[in-house]
């Protein structure tokens, strides 16, 4: 409205600076990037130098390389964990491939939160979808979305194909209608075991452990704990199964923060994703009790009983 | 030379919209990210992509993010190590923290170097401090510099109020009296032994490695040398110890450069700090000799007698 | 609102100084760092500081700093591997100088490519001058181009002169020609086997692993497939030998994509650089079957016979 009463009156003037001025200067979109590479190569250097080569202003930015290779489960999980905390209108590209060069499609989805994600859809759509919602899918038309000169090289579409539309969408090169053909709302997904509560307690899986620190995450979120009646201050029992067998039976209290244990007890703590997670205050519960994560993980919790 | 020329043309014009343009276009100030969390996961894609949505023309770069896990003293000396290669006005944002949710103290730190340091109070301002000098610390208010929506996660105060608080500042959308009260100029410091002659021995600690060669860093500055009136070409002989138990007595030639002793001697240089280093050519020192870092540590050195 | 108002009054004095503003704000060249140093300590960054110092619009990335230490062979790769994905005129800075401080030439050479790499002349050319070919070389003159008060540091060259200048370089500070003066096309060179064919044979070297995920490069170019009549679906017989030991032999289907062999089956296939190279589908071949690179390594392949 305010543009447009301005363009009436200025005409061309503004146009043409406003021309010249954005080709000089700024996307406003970042483009980020997941993949499975490592950081030990010139992989995901060469795939910034696709995207640098489409809009050399293009803000880009990783979320991490560091995917353990061909784990799309990880892949699908740390767009989960992150894509929220950047603007609307942010493109991921995530590239944990291992069909790479099959006939898996590759396809922008866009989010009900106005993220988009670049992958190919192999089951990295799995929780974004859950969490945030499809507003569409398009596939990727590799006729007018590909580097030129690529064609021969099979096995690097993260670079070829990915990179390369990731980047021409966030610097509005493209539109995602330009990304190509309108997909049914239906993706690849992973199956896993939801969480539930069963009389007074509460069941989930592992999905991934904070690895960093040894910390575990459930999938249990912090609601199931008031629906338990679960406060601040209160005991937590917990069992932890792989596949049936217990791995760790115990308690440890439900806190705000580390420091309100001593250094190498257990507590019970909401992770930046607000869902129950457990640690040793300055240690690692995973190293300690040899816990890992995935589907085949579970956990059980409820209020100890006094 | 045509700058001038248009400029006597246009006169004010150009100034204001110069004003303008570049309030729409560039924060100069840089945002620099340090933290113990690793690259496996999405925290500190978190981290930037909050620092984005602050300001998305905002330069964001990292110092390190393999700080050890709660490893304070580490974190205190990569930014000891780094900031006075980056320009004043520079925001550095560091987090090890393993106090988050506790009531150690969020603070800016802002240094008669002119850099600020959006850290804990925990010891990470330690070196700082020292080296560059303190010329005001505030305390955090986080009931304007916190993200809003973020009021039930208290373990990643680094997404949530320091990448936040340290984006704003380094964007200028605050100034640093926006930041929140001030404090005394005093902080959280970490206690270890400081370099001293004795007679025409210097003696000091080990307080970290160059982990990448195993090079062994001392914090005995390049004036210790000149007061014991070693050169270029002198032999040095030295002791390590830790704990009182000596783990190497030896000597080895004070040199400019690795080239000038053969592969796998032993040598004396100043690392990029100026401080006596020990390194062997082409292989490590710390691991052929079983060195590590930290304040119990010490080296005793002196001019070899001939 | 503000904005109406002055242009209204100024009309084409915005337009122009738009323009030049522009001028001021942009460096359309990227500037690419390579090191061995790692990403533990603050080196990488106190480059980065530097450079940012330089220009604070100079966009910096990374192409790896995993190199590991020392090895020149391998940085040379990365650069070979990586620079034709960005675009003319990018300024790669490589730092891979186990010979830092003696007197190796620090040099910058531009590729008939139009990419300009900046480093000691120690063997890191090799590759990227065979395949993109030397326009012209220049020796850094480090009375000019050194980071102003860095002249008691002998060891951190990778800071004080190759960011310093490459920095420059590519924001447009100085031109090629203000590196300092030409030497002649003429560099230290890494001796290593070129891929030949004998008969029916072709044979090569295995310069560097995928080492992401154990996958096995060579330097054999499709189009030597293509002299011995091997196609997409036939099976290749190959022999890996180290030192004249053979440590592997065996055969495995020319494939275009991973996919089309079983999980942990063999297949052979172009690389991102269309060299050939051997696989596990989902596993390391490198790891099962105890493969490494360098110029030690030889294999040798042919078309399977019926």
């Amino acid at each position: 409205m305010l543009t447009s009463k301005i363009f009436k009156k200025f005409g061309k003037a503004i146009l043409l600076s406003t021309l010249i001025t954005s080709s000089f200067t700024f996307a406003n979109n970042a483009l980020v990037l997941q993949t499975d590479f490592g950081l030990k190569d010139g992989a995901v250097s060469a795939m910034k130098g696709v995207a640098f080569g489409v809009s050399p202003t293009l803000p880009i930015y990783d979320l991490t390389h560091e995917v353990p290779a061909y784990n799309i489960w990880e892949g699908a999980y740390r767009l989960y964990q992150t894509i929220e905390y950047w603007p609307k209108g942010t493109v991921f590209v995530s590239v944990v491939d291992p069909g790479v060069g099959t006939d898996r499609t590759s396809a922008v989805l866009k989010t009900k939160s106005g993220h988009y994600i670049v992958s190919p859809d192999n089951g990295t759509f799995t929780l974004i979808a859950e969490r945030f919602g499809i507003e569409a899918i398009r596939k990727i038309d590799e006729t007018k979305n590909r580097l030129s000169g690529s064609e021969k090289s099979y096995t690097f579409h993260g670079r070829d194909v990915y990179a390369y539309t990731g980047a021409r969408l966030a610097s509005g090169e493209i539109s995602f209608e330009e990304v190509g053909p309108l997909l049914e709302n239906k993706i690849v997904s992973i199956e896993y075991q939801k969480p539930s509560i069963e009389g007074n307690i509460a069941k989930g899986t592992i999905p991934i452990l904070d690895i960093q620190y040894g910390n575990i995450w459930t999938n249990i979120d912090e609601s199931f704990l008031e629906n338990l009646n679960i406060s601040y201050g209160d005991d937590v029992c917990f069992t932890i199964q792989q596949n049936g067998n217990v791995k760790y039976d115990g308690k440890a209290p439900y806190v705000t923060s580390f420091g309100e244990v001593k250094e190498g007890e257990p507590l019970v703590y909401l992770n930046s994703l607000l869902q129950v997670s457990i640690a040793l205050n300055v240690d690692s519960f995973a190293q300690k009790h040899q816990i890992a994560s995935g589907a085949d993980w579970h956990i059980a919790l409820q209020k100890c009983s006094e």
